[in-house]
């Protein structure tokens, strides 16, 4: 029989922390911790596999699931010594969703179940605290009533008036009439009365009685949690963060132990380490007399956690290590014990209930790359992880924000801060502030760089805060919701801040600081390492000048296999690439001379030839071209000395180098003395339907052989002119969009030959290697033969790509998205190479391709080519390189180092 | 050791029919003559292999073959009794090409090879006839020097004064000076005075002296072949037919024998049976006192051979039959029994020397369409061939001729004749005339139907022939150059209309029939099954009426396994293609109902519907437009009625509808009631940059779903209202650009719900099919997939093609030329499938689609459907079907019965 319920407590457990598939992370680590005799509040785990089961019965429970919760029930209320809907001193459990991987804030929890007209007088009696109680059944009844009695039910009320808000704004204005301040200022009175009113507005919205009965509750919160697992922000994150939708989640049941229940109770959430920094510190927050939920909602600014981690924001607050040195003794020895056993840093959450510490949760913790970095490296110091492990430690997308901007210091220095707050994920950002996920996202889709401005954020915002540069919220601690996402994502975010306030000023939504007022759109700075706001633009600069960074890089390039390359098309590029670790280019595109600066000259040259009526007067016009070429190549080639430079052959149309608009049309007909007419219909004749598919690379050369020589030729002299200084040049010629090796055989005789007159011109040799991009579906197929003529293979992923899919990358805005939402497509398979399709053409086309030529060099450029998922394919299949842009290469560097650890395993 | 020179002669020879290949076609029945007795002159043939052997060496023979041919010669002198060189009874020799496969007058003859200063005096002496040895010799002198010591030494001369046509000048300068009319008038001493003369000019144009020396000249002469295999004219040839260029030619080292010694020597050209109509009668042409090249050069008009195949043209002129009717018995004779040999019609080629028959080569005969059907027909019913062999011996491409158009009798009948001439290719033509093959060439470049006239035609002309609709020329028989290319190749000919005369006026070239001039450009029609010539243009028809073709395409389909089914979009074209034996629709483009004729109104409700701005608008239009496509599907379905009609979804992307011009957008404007600022813009919001591979196909079902729904909906209707009327409809449809399953069940859903609503409507089941296209490489690639949800595959091997090379078929004109010319592609992949890339990526998703769904039916739509070598293909890899064009059903039926015949084998 399918084992569904799992128990815990008391020093044993059912479970392991190994069972993370089918308990979820969190039912695993309380298992977990039960076993490393921890003081866990008793509860079961019902699996993530009846969560599957569940939603194959079409939202019905598997028949034999009530008797297992009965009996795991019953298992709990004998270590807890309390009984469930007992009405001398019943027990109270709550239900937490606990997926394989962790998404903060995305499913529900429903807390105090349990209490009803039958358990309260008990509960009451035994706890001597009835304004405790009453409080408790609010709460109770406020969130069921929002996750189980509407949410769940896909009940989807007008916007901005579920049944939660209704409730709120029941507190909130009995709060105002009777002029109190805090929610702690109502009276038991108060909430007793307040639960009444609750329950006939619940019956009123919703239609329904408010379930009075303890077990009702219990399967209702069970219910909610697995339902909650395809509610619609569950689904977005899942989609922004790759996680499958069939995973499902567990149903954590665990024993209520209050935080509330006066000033020997406390709540509070830590971290082994400081997830923001990685400084070994055990770091964290607490609130007196307060449920968890409290915490992490960042209703109140909570207290830090000890002394030596206090900040300039709250040093003023009284530290869990003054106020309770034991329990926080207790809780250090536990944190401590934690990171030993699990090796790495752990997020934890503790309750304290009159006194006694009770563990609610630990798990691996999220950090920013920085702290990532840094963590991995000093643990290898304390000899609590080896290298290979450390390499695994920092993910790929975090060194990304590793090398993001930090705000320049003179720059910031100049300018005034308007407001400070918590400096939750580090970095600078600049960018334009917005009020809503909504507008934040309409402006990053008009190209605008964008600062998100919530009083406090909630998971309806994930997806404005996964488009913003920055994040700024009026409230919250460092382990809000707002900080903890943010960090996740490696944004620079400034949280609490409290500073800010807003209003409305002509139906617009504005933000207030000392008395100014700003509009949606004005430019801000933030500095997320501490936590500074600027109502102006500040410059920005990177933040590759880390020495620990430089060092995990060198651990890095112990374990990789796969080579790095970069594509650089100029001396600046190759420079900053060879400054990333670079080990070469591996795509130089000669037509980017006609783009940019300095590009004039050159460009009218080529449009000359494009519009020569000759061969001869082609060639005349490609004498002209050629020093430039020259020039281009061989500066590049210098930056790169040592190093090979793979350059690839003018590779777009012809008409895309030809003026569109009628001035420019009459520029180029005086500078080549012409009319406009024969400029104009030298465009129409190139003109294309499918350009993309039309007459370029390889193609132009096959046409006109003399564009292809004095390439061949430039890119010689270039290289000749260099050794000729004592240089060390490795020119590799490469041949775009082929589709046959005759292609390859007719370019070969027009290169020998250029080779042989500049060798003969220098009278030295010349090395050089010959090969070909692998872009379009015939190629691939034909590997074998095109490896005959070629020396090495780089595959145009996105080229191919394109061919495989029929996917226009210039055309598929029109419908992507749709793609994407309609699950027709897991990705953007641009972004991520298609293993199935493309990736399997690369495979089969460099098996084929070795074939016929055991040495032949494989590699990929291209957007790919930066990808984590697509590096690690690009391992898997044993391609010598990849070749990414210079911003990438770290990252290409550290995902190949995982992708050859991995492989070990 | 590899033999190179096989001998034969006298009942004997080393070699036998079977072995083409090696010994060319020629070389091979000349053996296979020989062995059956027959009466040839005796000699040897250097193999294919050895002309490989020589390009290999750059143009050297292998250094064993002069004693092997040494040998040859030497036993060819013992059976003929004299021997080469000899001073005496000179021995003469021919050198002839023979490839595999026949390349008429693409390749180079020499004869009277072995007449110099040495052998003259004892050939004169044995003939006692000097006029006709110096005949012999000048005809030697100008081939000679034009084959071996110009041509292929590879001189190019000036444009019209290479040294044969110098040669040929100072013959007729002679001829003029002496007031003689005809070759014959020239005396011996004329003759000798001119081979003096013409050697001074050979050594002055050529700068070599004529080789005075037999063995010289037999060696030129061999060399010469083999060189032609590479010359301009054969390598045109090749690409046309289609004839691998490492075959090479072999050459055949024959005994001269004289058809020219006297009015007891003739020489001639027969068919034993009639190439044009495929009568069976013995059917040729002979002169009398004349070398083999007079016949076919078309100089003379030659003699009919028989009385039973006299005709008008010819009816004056003496038979073989009446003139030597002894000969004539031996020769008919010889053909009954090499057609009872070979079970083909033989062409033949003849000598009489002095009233002796030798025998000079025997063929398979070209033949016409129209013969080839009917010689199929005539074998059967005289027990020759059985029907396997009858089916094969119609070529595909031959089909087309035969359903060629032919002028309409009725309004032929209202037309003056303006000439008559030699009824060399049946059929009918209209087109604009033209001098030149170049001349022609341009017109059939700017779309014009063109007859190409000549004086006579000769290998330099076969371009110009190639691309016109007709031919006509002066001079020449039935089988002159002129009608043996047009034949092979199905043109409509008329030869030998001596009415013609050419001038020039006003620099300009005219023709001139009975003093009325023609310019170029001037439209003709041309009869070419009766030899009439027309100033004017006559209604064609088309020739589907022939019994004999239907009865032919019975037998076709007994052996055929593929189904053939055609592409239509409307009921007229559907009824043609029945016509033609279709067994269905494979493609109903459902956009076709917005092109051409009677698609005003629907096009104005598509457009309505792209410009909608809503899904209610959208819905909307598409309602307004669901009735026409209920009456396009329904009226193509009535014609087809219990046959399967294939829907494809509408495929193009959206902006093809949108008008481009400001007039038509102003007046849609109008229509739709909206500013033609909004039809602008919208119009450049859907413009694609590569719209191939853009929003189209099943991408606008998935944007708008309620497109798709609105197409299922009437197609399920439109067979519904059938159905009411007792008729069976069959419809299928098909989902074009998929690249995922999600597309297909993503439509099923659609589907079902339509087909669902409409089956209530009207209250019976409406049987259908689901499938899709298979045209992007990703949907092949995944096809195991694709198949869970589609019943059938259609390949589109078009895109696929386009995919697969990356080639947009509207843009490749830029380069396509050139990479057939440069051999990179061996031909147009739009035409023929490539089969080893997109070939094998259709096979292996019938493999992989099959594999998931065993019942799936499988089939190709588009051109390659049409094509006989695709067709070969598909019937190879086991596709249920093809579908093509209406005109190209019959090819696909016959490709597809050949198919099944060789696979048998």
């Amino acid at each position: 029989m399918t084992k569904r319920v799992y128990l815990f407590g008391e020093k044993k457990a059912d479970g392991d922390g190994t069972m993370r598939n089918l308990l979820g992370g969190k039912g695993a680590n309380l298992a977990e911790m039960c076993k490393l005799g921890m003081p866990v509040p008793a509860g079961f785990t019902i699996t993530t596999e009846c969560c599957t089961e569940y939603f194959n019965l079409g939202g019905n429970y598997p028949k034999e699931l009530e008797a297992e919760v009965n009996k795991a029930l019953a298992a709990t209320e004998a270590i807890m010594g309390r009984k469930f809907g007992d009405t001398k001193d019943p027990l109270l459990v709550s239900c937490r969703s606990g997926a394989r991987s962790s998404m903060p804030g995305m499913m529900e929890t429903v807390l105090n179940i349990g209490l009803c007209s039958a358990t309260i007088p008990g509960l009451i009696e035994k706890t001597k605290n009835p304004r405790f109680v009453y409080d408790a059944y609010r709460r109770l009844i406020m969130m069921y009533s929002d996750v189980v009695m509407e949410k769940a039910e896909g009940i989807e009320p007008e916007d901005g008036f579920g049944i939660r808000v209704q409730l709120d704004k029941m507190l909130s204005d009995l709060k105002i009439a009777k002029n109190y301040e805090s929610d702690t200022d109502l009276t038991e009175d108060d909430l007793k009365k307040l639960c009444d009113a609750f329950k006939i507005r619940v019956k009123k919205v919703l239609g329904k009685e408010f379930p009075d009965d303890a077990k009702a509750q219990l399967w209702g919160g069970i219910g909610a949690v697995f339902k909650s697992w395809n509610g619609r922000r569950a689904i977005a994150y899942r989609k922004i963060e790759g996680i499958p939708d069939d995973w499902g989640t567990a149903v954590n049941v665990q024993s209520m132990v209050f935080g509330n229940m006066g000033n020997t109770s406390a709540t509070g959430v830590a971290f082994s380490r400081n997830p923001a920094t990685g400084d070994n510190n055990f770091y964290g927050e607490w609130l007196i007399n307060a449920q968890g939920e409290d915490v992490v909602a960042g209703i109140r600014t909570p207290n830090p956690l000890n002394e030596a981690t206090k900040t300039d924001h709250n040093r003023h607050l009284e530290s869990l290590e003054r106020a309770m040195p034991k329990v926080y003794k207790e809780l250090d020895d536990i944190q401590q014990t934690l990171e030993n056993h699990f090796k790495d840093m752990q997020d934890i959450e503790f309750t304290i209930q009159d006194g006694k510490l009770w563990m609610l949760q630990c798990r691996i913790g999220k950090r920013t790359g920085l702290a990532a970095l840094n963590m991995a490296m000093d643990m290898i110091g304390e000899g609590l992880i080896d290298e290979k492990t450390a390499v695994t430690r920092v993910a790929p997308k975090q060194l990304d924000e590793i090398l993001h901007p930090v705000l320049d210091s003179n720059s910031e220095k100049k300018a005034t801060v308007v407001a400070k707050g918590l400096p939750a994920g580090p970095g600078g950002a600049v960018g334009k502030i917005y009020f809503t996920s909504h507008g934040a996202i309409a402006a990053a889709a008009r190209g605008e760089q964008v600062i998100l401005v919530r009083e406090e954020t909630n998971p309806e915002d994930v997806e404005g805060m996964r488009i913003c540069d920055g994040l700024l919220t009026a409230r919250g601690g460092m382990t809000s919701h707002a900080a903890l996402v943010a960090r996740g994502w490696g944004k620079c975010c400034i949280v609490g801040c409290d500073q800010l306030n807003f209003g409305t000023i002509n139906d617009k939504r504005v933000m207030i600081i000392n008395g100014k007022i700003y509009e949606e759109g004005t430019v801000f700075s933030l500095n997320g390492s501490k936590g500074l706001v600027y109502d102006c633009s500040i410059a920005t600069m990177d933040a590759t000048e880390n020495k620990r960074f430089v060092e995990f890089m060198d651990i890095v390039d112990k374990y990789r296999k796969l080579g790095v390359l970069t594509n650089a098309d100029n001396p600046d590029d190759a420079a900053q690439a060879l400054k990333f670790g670079a080990e070469g280019i591996g795509l130089f595109r000669i037509e980017h001379m006609f783009y940019g600066k300095n590009s004039d000259e050159p460009l009218s040259k080529l449009r000359k030839m494009i519009h020569a009526n000759s061969v001869e007067e082609r060639v005349s016009a490609l004498e002209e071209l050629e020093p430039f070429v020259v020039k281009a190549t061989r500066e590049t080639m210098r930056v790169m000395d040592g190093k090979p430079v793979t350059f690839r052959l003018l590779d777009p149309p012809l008409h895309e180098f030809v003026p569109q608009d009628p001035e420019k049309q009459a520029e180029l007909a005086r500078e080549l003395g012409i009319t406009i007419k024969e400029v104009r219909e030298r465009g129409e004749q190139l003109h294309e339907v499918n350009p993309m598919m039309g007459h370029r690379g390889v193609r132009l050369g096959i046409t006109y052989p003399e564009i292809s020589s004095m390439q061949f030729r430039a890119i010689f002299r270039a290289s000749a002119e260099l050794q000729q200084e004592g240089l060390h040049p490795h020119p590799e010629i490469m041949i775009p969009v082929t589709v046959s090796h005759h292609e390859l055989d007719i370019h070969k005789v027009l290169c020998d030959k250029e080779h042989e007159a500049v060798e003969k011109e220098f009278g030295f040799e010349i090395p050089y290697k010959y090969g070909t991009m692998i872009e379009i579906p015939r190629a691939a197929i034909l590997a074998n033969k095109m490896a005959q003529s070629a020396e090495f293979f780089s595959f145009g992923t996105n080229d191919m790509t394109q061919m495989t899919y029929g996917f226009s990358r210039d055309d598929i805005n029109a419908f992507i998205e749709d793609y994407i939402k309609n699950k027709i497509l897991p990705y953007d398979p641009f972004q991520t190479i298609d293993e199935d399709t493309v990736g399997a053409m690369v495979k089969m086309a460099v098996e084929k391709g070795r074939q016929t030529n055991p040495n032949l060099k494989t590699g990929i450029c291209g957007e790919h080519g930066g990808d984590p998922d697509s590096i690690r394919f690009c391992h898997q299949i044993g391609l010598n390189y990849v070749s990414c842009s210079p911003f990438r290469v770290p990252i290409a560097r550290l995902a190949a180092a995982q992708a050859a650890i991995a492989d070990e395993k």
